[in-house]
């Protein structure tokens, strides 16, 4: 099985045993994941653009934005499994779009937003 | 190549060709990460739990979430590219913690934090 | 003085005491605002709307809810000081826009957004 | 009456003439939060520091900073109405706390975490 699909059967089973699924309805999962996402902001709000570049480089702060890294995975893998969306699949199809609305040539060193 | 793997080589190339790589600092795209996480609950923010477990059978609201989905984890699987940490592994490892802290037949149906 | 002028004012004396201006940047004030409103998340996720509803009716709960919700007052306030907005003045204008945009008759019991 | 009862006392109105406090439930509420929180991020996420210092300097990004600060405060006044919570005296008990924990001579030009 892909890495991606076993990780939330892993998901599946570690809330089955818990009986978590009762909670993990998707607004609950979506609010989770935006916890997280702050958690993890959270590592780096304070540092120089210098110093977030270097925030593997040091054992300590590296673990926290792994372990926060990691907490933001599995939220989105577990809400992904629950609504059913293959999130490797939404994003390349994502991305096909991204590529017709922002041609390289046209965007290149922008950061200006593409019309609708 | 796992597929995790050529998402994160195919948004390489994708901020390569366009000269993005400049924008994509660990700060930045965890911004980015946050603002995308922003809209998905937007998606569902209004909806009554009936409503939001629903989301995904009518196509129209079912392509809005999957494109947010998307968006979630382009920025998630750039973000951890560019801090070079493997998301799956991370995740893994996580929760190998969880399930220690969390013993099923102790933390079954309840939502209390374990103390750390 | 207004009460809210009177915050702002405290906050900068409060960083300029610790020599934290340097760290108050734009983009590192709404990183932490966002981590702030993560945590905000994180005490009502696991909530039923029923449990949600009654979060204040117990002490215990009851203070942290308020204690993230200072924590996300204060970082909103120092950023809107540090851009030079009045957070009140601008929430007037965006209702007077809301006004015409969701007239009442139209909008009564619906969560649709508006065309822009 | 002091400026941000006020504004709840027209945010109460304004959802009460279209019959949306229906969704104006605290965990709603707080996604809305996050969501704003978002396009906040989203204007700054791409600037370098210095582009972000002059973010108000030009009127056209500035008035769709000031239009996200002001859908921010929007939703956290509605938050703490519907809660019943007061922000600036929440802010002020904070602010108490934050004095002791973090003794301006110890912690002057520091970024540290004080322990719990």
């Amino acid at each position: 099985m892909a890495r991606l699909e076993e990780l939330a059967h892993r998901l599946r089973r570690f809330a089955a045993a818990r009986d978590w699924e009762q909670f993990h309805t998707s607004k609950n999962l979506a609010m989770a994941l935006a916890g997280e996402v702050g958690e993890l902001l959270a590592e780096l709000q304070w540092l120089t653009p210098e110093q977030a570049s270097r925030v593997m480089d040091e054992p300590e702060s590296a673990e926290r934005v792994r372990s926060e890294l990691a907490d933001v995975m599995i939220y989105l893998t577990r809400l992904a499994d629950v609504l059913g969306v293959d999130l490797i699949d939404a994003a390349h199809a994502k991305l096909d779009e991204s590529e017709d609305r922002y041609p390289a040539e046209i965007y290149r060193g922008s950061t200006r937003k593409a019309p609708h």
